[in-house]
């Protein structure tokens, strides 16, 4: 039987969500901020381009309004305390690479950084900013991939070897069950 | 050690991706169709906001763009097959519904029907219409919210109790693990 859901906290139907680190870089104090996204998807091949949705309050707003430039980077399992540290903090009052040890790595086709531990990067330039409703869509336009050696072959992501972090609202976090796959 | 990762299949390092099911009607044809989609988000808290990435070329496309509404439908791991089959054929030439004898129920607020077996459903008008890249990003205003009754306790979902469906690139499909769960 079906009953009403929470309109206002409609986003929990989506859990669990893939929780991604994004990377800006505010030149104008030189600083790295990484903050966690759980809402963010793909959104065209050709070009290719990357959506994720920003509150406007958040300090990774500005920056990238100015950098025009982010980085997505997957993140595994591993490093949900990390992870959940970036996503309760503001970069505003708290270095947050400082604080988590994570190890930045220089990007290839843009000036911010990527963060080492993670497994895949994006590398995006602003395509689009689209206020919508009351946050902002980033489009990114993806102009380089970089990925562990170790996972990736023939052009193909070794799924079984990542292990993704998901959040599950609050302050909960889980990941996939490899023991469960079904190929048709 | 980082290595080029393939920027045309990009989309690959989101795996695994909720899979969700979204259904659409066609009044013309007094016909309702339903689309795998992996390319989605939430976008927005006040309004509530959903945003889907969907290919021009879709049936689902073109229905969505004269009935201005849509229902994503949260789709348990037991659907698999039929959740497949609805992402590999198109509802120009099949009635998916008659094929995978998937249940309707009559939403609430829009005309589009829900599908009974999923266990969340978020019913849509269309809020924006944004063409980005080759995709069409259709933006939903969410107008009701219904779940499985033993699914929802206090205004919140019990994660515990679903096992969304992933989809993993391919034909290939899994779910969360229930075992591995952090809390802070």
């Amino acid at each position: 039987m079906k009953v009403d859901g929470n309109i206002e906290r409609f986003y929990q139907y989506s859990f669990p969500m893939q929780a991604v680190l994004v990377t800006c870089h505010d030149d104008e104090h030189n600083k790295t901020n990484v903050i966690t996204v759980a809402w963010h998807t793909p959104i065209s091949v050709d070009p290719p381009l990357y959506g994720i949705s920003i509150a406007p309050k958040r300090y990774s707003h500005s920056i990238i309004e100015k950098s025009k430039e982010f980085v997505i980077n997957f993140v595994p399992y591993h490093l949900v305390d990390k992870t959940h540290f970036c996503g309760t903090h503001s970069g505003r009052t708290v270095n947050k690479i400082k604080e988590t040890e994570l190890t930045l790595l220089s990007a290839r086709r843009v000036k911010t950084p990527l963060i080492k531990e993670c497994y895949a990067h994006l590398e995006c330039k602003l395509f689009q900013s689209l206020k919508i409703g009351d946050h902002t869509f980033f489009v990114g336009q993806i102009l380089s991939v970089e990925v562990d050696k170790e996972l990736f072959k023939n052009d193909l992501l070794k799924i079984d070897k990542i292990q993704p972090l998901y959040y599950i609202g609050g302050n909960k976090y889980t990941t996939i069950d490899k023991t469960k796959k079904r190929e048709f």
